[in-house]
């Protein structure tokens, strides 16, 4: 078991990583201040992993709340029946949610969390990669809104993240390429060698090698709270992390939410954001190259949808959080490991970088 | 124009307490920092001060969202047309929100400011003593839940409160009473001569003079800052400002929301802790007598609703917020100006405070 403490003053909290944590009761009980915990998790992560967890919580009073699966439900209705079960047991300002399963359920149990009572301790037990490397750090959580993803939330720090990398047996393949797109993010926006260590090791990873994933997720999490140990609330360097989310949100947004996923999207948003920045002469093409190739290995997308324009980016973008007083600020590539967030760019870049023909240089890629 | 400040490290901000402030750039300028500024406000208060308020704003890009007017619209679907005025009108994270109105306004317009993308700026404008002496400070935002009041919300600071003493003109009579039901509140918690200086000035604030409004406005936002200073999270002593509260959310939920005004639920409950302080043998009949007197005097009610049985208080008061582990904790005066937060009586000195006859009590005050 690895351990990381991330330090937020007296909002710290440590994670743990590691094989079989979720029936570790000493991984859970001390973050658990009262008598109440609820766990809130969805109908598939429910079956294969909500008996465990009640066992590891043995001797509280542990209520459960089966969410529907999937991000189409990341929405007021949803985190309602949240509240309702809360109310229903009649827990208290003392109670602890639980959150098992991945980003959408970490998002609205989080969520629920800052909200229920104005405020009550929660854990997180995120059981999919993406969730693992991204949403379990940060404090970010929320849900959507009809008219955009997360414009309704909260920051709202854990007690304590537990990570089991057991749980990643039961992942489909897709969803753990798409959990590599935030992990490969890290190497890219600030982390050079470990973008080395990962095009080493990319193969053991994508096979589950339990000692390689708890390296990467230890990194990850690593690079993930030193960037939001040093801003907190995103007013600075914190948006780095969202290298290839902005593309990646208006491909979500116009695709419609599910249709592909969140790692996806941001797989071929982190190709445009290196298309962009290549183009702006700040990575040269072999730089490039070398972050679409790893891409790519992951399983990863690098093309936009096809039925995706210009006009279609630019729309969807400028509803996005990163846009302030208009102006919209992109989270590009100074080089490899060096992430900036800037505004200061010709418009006719932006548009080029929109209209490129990705497919062509995939297929290049793949060629050689 | 008084001015104190809310002392809260990087989160302090001014109160302005005056005449015409309503109608005055400086309150609000200074605490805008983006473009664009969204007042939420209701069907009632729009038609009186909207226009005046816009016109303080001219120059950034204003919009309004105008909400029905009442507790029973303290809801998620209320919240859920702010969010969409500010979606549809592309209002990004630096947009600052405005509460123009009474408690329920301030609550949910924060309660918006502290989620819409997790966070945005927020100015409130309490336009009801109630809402001016209590809800301005302190942070509490929120809606109501159909299984129990403010169970959904957060503790979100405001960068400025801006109270006009002016727009007390246009409250209906029940609702200033209601208001002098925390100002009084103050003086029984914890600011005795304060609590002489309301019996020697009712008559003048009742009949809404400025220099007593600005002044008891004044003490009792000071009174509740210093204990909000001393205890952002309501870990402790914030507790003692539920003062009523416990006993009075239970009669507002059993006789429905909006029946009852919150003050007036609070006038009822603040007579029964008097009434339990006592049997307790903390006060004497004298000191009962004379807080029982102002809130008299104040117009308000100190009996409660003769529907209620004491089961029907132990069952709405076992799902508050001040019930730990299942202890119900009440706010009682250990003496006039000093209160205390305890489970430790007798059940069956809840029992009878809870079917005491309130009115013979009245009656007997009234005829003195």
């Amino acid at each position: 078991m690895q351990t990381l403490k991330v330090e937020l003053a007296e909002r710290s909290y440590p994670i743990y990583i590691g094989e079989g944590l979720l029936a570790n009761p000493q991984c859970f009980l001390p973050h658990v201040a009262g008598k109440q915990v609820a766990i809130v998790t969805n109908e598939t992560v429910a079956p294969l992993y909500l008996a465990q967890l009640e066992q590891a919580l043995a001797g509280r009073a542990v209520i459960s709340v089966v969410l529907p699966d999937g991000e189409a439900h990341k929405n007021w209705e949803t985190l309602q029946l949240i509240f309702d079960g809360l109310l229903k047991a009649r827990h208290d300002r003392r109670t602890t949610i639980v959150a098992l399963g991945g980003g959408v359920v970490g998002d609205m149990a989080g969520f629920a969390a800052a909200c229920y009572q104005r405020g009550v301790d929660f854990i997180q037990v995120p059981t999919t990669l993406l969730s693992q490397v991204d949403s379990s750090v940060g404090g970010k959580t929320g849900i959507n809104h009809p008219l955009g993803k997360n414009m309704v939330g909260a920051f709202y720090q854990p007690k304590a993240v537990v990570i089991d990398t057991a749980s990643l047996r039961t992942l489909p393949a897709r969803e753990l390429s798409a959990g590599m797109a935030e992990v490969i993010k890290y190497g890219l926006i600030c982390d050079e060698p470990f973008l080395g260590w990962l095009e080493a090791s990319i193969e053991p990873l994508m096979g589950l090698d339990p000692q390689a994933l708890t390296e990467a997720i230890a990194r990850s999490c690593q690079a993930k709270a030193d960037v939001v140990n040093a801003d907190e609330r995103e007013t600075g360097v914190r948006a780095t992390l969202n290298l290839g989310h902005t593309f990646g949100h208006a491909i979500e947004t116009h695709m419609g939410y599910g249709v592909w996923l969140h790692g996806e999207a941001v797989g071929a948003g982190t190709a445009m954001a290196l298309e962009m920045s290549m183009r702006l002469g700040w990575i040269d093409q072999a730089a490039r190259d070398r972050g679409l190739r790893l891409l790519l290995r992951a399983g990863l997308p690098v093309v936009p949808p096809a039925a995706m324009g210009a006009d279609d980016f630019l729309r969807h973008m400028a509803v996005d959080k990163k846009v302030l007083d208009g102006r919209m600020r992109l989270v590009l590539l100074r080089r490899l490991g060096e992430a900036v967030v800037t505004d200061d760019y010709p418009q006719e870049t932006l548009r080029a970088t929109l209209t490129a023909d990705y497919a062509a240089i995939a297929a290049q890629l793949r060629g050689k």
